[in-house]
């Protein structure tokens, strides 16, 4: 296959390749609203008419929640899943929108012509960057150079419920020798990305109960145990002086970076005064002696993300409440056992308590940290790939954050994953005026094209 | 004056008395709710009547929110006034009274008969034992036995707002030898109580900001200062291991309580076991070394009475917020003085910040500690004829909470207070259901005469 010629064919279909993905964007197809639920199930069927367009074999599978959309192209050469998403977030605050979020739109920006819509970032935009490459593939060519299965869920922003039970009950038919996941973003402006390793979450919430009722702190003041107390101090010792998290055991079998790692990272000049100044800081308040990206890309860490208790109104009431709860999340990197860690974890607390105090824990998601197998070749034919698209020579970055997805691969199916992604920090993904850049779009689509090109001829 | 006549007649006319007061029970003064601000207006003016049929120079005096009500009634001998108030709680949950609030009734309850009204204890029924004594004494006498002010205002339960100013304003006309105040409760059911000393009251509401917006704990998490970390770190250390407030200088200038009261309060065999049982808890929180009676009558204490911060919902979200914040309340006892103590707090607060983190605080009540004089000779008249009354001995108590109208004679009058109530513990005033032992409104009443009478032959 001639890859000039696809290229070329992608330059010269831009126009009718925006046209089809304003189609999709024009579907407010938000999962977690029970409102919408026929949008979603039209989106899902957009996208399985848009494969089948191309040759795939393409179809719904139910689930108790949104519909999966499943296409089979059963090219030659080597296997590849591809996974994105169909949903989108919710859209309020609406009235913080410039345009209504589903009538898609160009509009020009100081920083370049960007997609406005709900949904152009996350994940749309970024999914039809991979069909309109296989689109100008088999119009140039005839056909796919590789044996491709198209993976597309309508749940991922609604915390994705029918993924696990479906792939362990029809995900062999998905099993590809490597899966390729779109929904991650570039380093920066010029400097694209693959994701070579995600962070893991164990979320706690914990609920501690003293009296068995609210009491008057002038009454009680000063002889009753006050849970808010209790909590306070517990959380308070999540963190040593240095940023270290002191739930025993905590750190065990943890490896440090590889050496390679450590050096492309240094590489990559990640501005931490930059980073943080953009959010109104200055300090990187993570473990002492460790750089910036460790923080945010290999190092776990305890955050509280919520904590309530007493009369939180406008005012002042001396009440002495009966609880005080909060909320916990660690993130976690390759090494740490959530399940494990959660046991940790209560163990501490429950040593903690004072008499007269209870605890009740409920468990949020409890995920491993992704860490990928970078000697796979189709890694360096992507890292290659993305070069050649943007100005800066593209890295292996770690994400802070978690794509649960990679990680059922991996566990359920026992599947690689390589994660190229092509969003940039301001596309103000979940929020109002969500954009995606009209180069993000194109090059993600060459990009795309020269990986399968590349997988195929390796 | 016959003090026996005297008693008689109030025994005589209890059914009277009480119809009264279910008239004026009836009346839903309300002082927090706007709509009913003519019902407030309706109960001052029955009490100016009330007032003036028995011979006081009675008059409303109107101020920015509900009236004060004002009777003089020109005696011989000292000069003393009455304090109370005629406007009561709101009575959400409406659903869980038995009867409705504002219809008075008589019940027979297994610990005897009550008066069940909201209004009936906190402090309808307890004013007006007072003018009930007053009634009898001029019905069998002809004339009061001393020159006695009688001054109830109609905001005590929303924060009295114009207390303050009116005592500035036209205080001067209002001050007598010696306040008597009747919002306070007996020991226990036997156990009548003169109330000698309260505590003060200082609250602070602190925010602490760290990054400028809310972020997301993947993207962010390690490395981004959480002001929830901040908080709880502050926030645990009020407290040493010892129960000891940290807050540095907060224990200057209190004294230990005298030997005779120390006695007194040990002979009084507070149940602390009982006292925390029904709570649901067996342990004394307080200071370590202190009794239970010192924690809540004598030593001051540091309480959070309410905290938030990040997402406290259902389920859970992975932010890191931008502010946190906390509601801090101090009861203080004598020798503490509230102003210092706010800046010596923030002053506390401010030295443990890290960087990239800022404070606001929000200044709440500041109320200093009341003690009475009790070498006063009207004190050891009140406990005589509380003593008369009740199978106990009265006994000097301490009070946990704050009667702010007790400083502010004090501060702005010079002028001491001799604080005698006969509410019970369960009277359930502020909640639904509340009432008032039909015994303590029939021994107050007699009471209150052999005070006065008392008092004018001393």
């Amino acid at each position: 296959m001639s890859l000039d010629a696809i290229l070329a064919r992608i330059d010269a279909d831009l126009n009718p390749a925006l046209e089809r993905l304003f189609d999709l964007l024009a579907i407010p197809s938000i999962s977690t609203d029970p409102a919408h639920t026929p949008d979603v199930r039209r989106a899902a069927e957009w996208l399985r008419d848009d494969l089948a367009s191309m040759g795939f074999d393409a179809a719904l599978h139910d689930t108790p929640g949104h519909p999966m959309v499943v296409g089979q192209y059963d090219g030659p050469g080597p296997h590849l899943l591809f996974y994105g998403h169909y949903d989108v977030q919710p859209v309020d605050p609406l009235a913080l929108w410039d345009h209504p979020p589903f009538a898609p739109m160009l509009e020009d920006t100081p920083k370049g012509r960007v997609i406005r819509a709900r949904g152009a970032a996350d994940d749309k935009g970024q999914l039809m960057t991979f069909l309109e490459a296989c689109r100008a593939i088999v119009a140039e060519t005839g056909r796919l150079p590789c044996k491709v299965t198209v993976f597309v869920e309508g749940e991922e922003e609604s915390g994705s419920p029918s993924l696990v039970p479906y792939l362990k009950e029809r995900g062999q038919a998905l099993k590809a020798d490597l899966a390729l996941i779109c929904d991650t973003g570039m380093f920066s402006d010029d400097v694209p990305a693959i994701t070579t390793q995600l962070r893991g979450m164990l979320g706690e919430e914990l609920v501690v109960t003293g009296p068995r009722i609210d009491l008057h702190s002038g009454m009680y003041g000063g002889i009753a145990m006050n849970p808010i107390r209790v909590l306070t101090r517990i959380l308070a010792g999540l963190h040593d002086d240095q940023g270290r998290v002191q739930v025993p055991g905590f750190y065990d079998g943890i490896e440090e970076l590889s050496p390679e790692l450590a050096a492309q990272w240094a590489g990559l000049g990640f501005d931490e005064g930059a980073f943080l100044g953009e959010v109104g800081l200055s300090q990187p308040a993570g473990e002492a002696g460790r750089t910036g990206l460790e923080m945010i890309w290999s190092r776990p860490t305890a955050e509280v993300n919520g904590i309530t208790g007493g009369y939180t109104g406008a005012g002042f009431k001396t009440v002495l409440p009966s609880q005080a709860s909060a909320k916990v999340s660690f993130r976690l990197v390759a090494g740490q056992d959530p399940i494990r860690l959660r046991e940790r974890f209560r163990d501490w607390v429950r040593a903690q308590l004072p008499p007269d105090c209870s605890v009740a824990f409920h468990g949020h998601g409890a995920s491993p940290a992704s860490r990928m197998d970078i000697t796979h070749p189709a890694f360096e034919i992507a890292r290659r790939a993305l070069s050649q698209e943007w100005p800066g020579e593209a890295a292996f970055i770690g994400g802070g954050g978690s794509i649960p997805v990679a990680g059922y691969f991996k566990q359920i199916l026992g599947m690689d994953s390589l994660l190229a992604g092509f969003g940039k920090d301001d596309d103000a993904i979940h929020s109002p005026n969500e954009k995606y850049d009209l180069s993000s779009f194109h090059h993600g689509t060459r990009a795309w094209a020269r990986i399968l090109s590349g997988i195929a001829g390796s």
